[in-house]
């Protein structure tokens, strides 16, 4: 049960959303912006991405949502998102993406943990600055959205069709005006 | 030095906002609205909770903006924002603030490790669910900040009168409208 009083049997961030719509605007705004926003970085890795930290914050919610929202990028097809979680260095994705996880598996942990280690890494598997700033921000944000929707204790529905239909709306019309 | 090519002598999360403008927007609106929209909790209280988020991440640029900005809500009266940095169950503020810290405490751990027992130790304090929630989001978003912030490892001024200056600025100017 939520901590306080949110919106009954809606899932998730969106109960969250639908409470306090003055923070909802931002933060889903960030979320396209982030996620779906002119980018070099395909939304398709910007929702690896985010489905990876949310993974490792341990947030069923986020990781599940997210990763049906990759998933809908490759036309519902779950196993590249699933072998990043399993182990990213080994998962049949770029080397660039996979250096880029590397930075997001550091600033998950926290922000004085990446090292230029990561950066050089990510640099010699041809990522560009922005590329780097985005996947700081896009690791940073989730540890945001996860403790967000685990704070409160948001209902977390337990079937997988739930997230398949929830990622399929987010991968093909976003984040903004869902409220 | 900066992990990436961010604008040279900007301190802190202000060279990384200017860096990437479509991110910005939104970031400086969140904060916006959660540490000075309208709410009953007043923006010295919220202050001082993303401060002592920020202390316990180890952002020193984060926490010695917020916590000047805290001050200034006091005329420049650091007094309370460094007590409560210290033990915050033993400084000199409300009892329904010691009860938020609390709360603002786990979430900075991560969001699972809230529990009913900090929630109804709020609420017999006083707190709203509004207040719980929003404490729980200003939490939450310094740990995105904080990251953003020393993920990208920005410029961090060493002198206080740098923070003192900013703190002022940001308790009776904004967030909005500063890039």
């Amino acid at each position: 049960m939520p901590h306080i009083a949110l919106p009954e049997g809606v899932p998730g961030i969106r109960s969250a959303l639908q409470y306090r719509p003055e923070t909802a605007a931002p933060l889903l705004q960030l979320a396209e912006v982030l996620l779906r926003g002119p980018n070099t970085l395909t939304s398709a890795e910007r929702e690896m991405i985010a489905a990876f930290v949310s993974s490792r914050n341990d947030c069923r919610f986020c990781h599940a949502s997210h990763r049906a929202a990759a998933a809908h990028h490759f036309g519902g097809d779950y196993s590249l998102v699933d072998a990043i979680r399993s182990d990213y260095d080994q998962a049949p994705v770029s080397a660039k993406l996979k250096a880029l996880l590397a930075i997001a598996a550091k600033v998950q942990e926290g922000g004085r943990c990446v090292t230029s280690a990561e950066i050089e890494r990510a640099r010699a598997e041809g990522a560009t600055d922005v590329e780097i700033h985005d996947t700081v921000l896009i690791a940073a944000a989730f540890c945001m959205y996860n403790r967000y929707v685990d704070g409160l204790a948001t209902f977390t529905p337990e079937d997988d069709a739930v997230y398949d239909a929830m990622g399929r709306r987010m991968a093909h019309q976003g984040y903004v005006n869902r409220t």
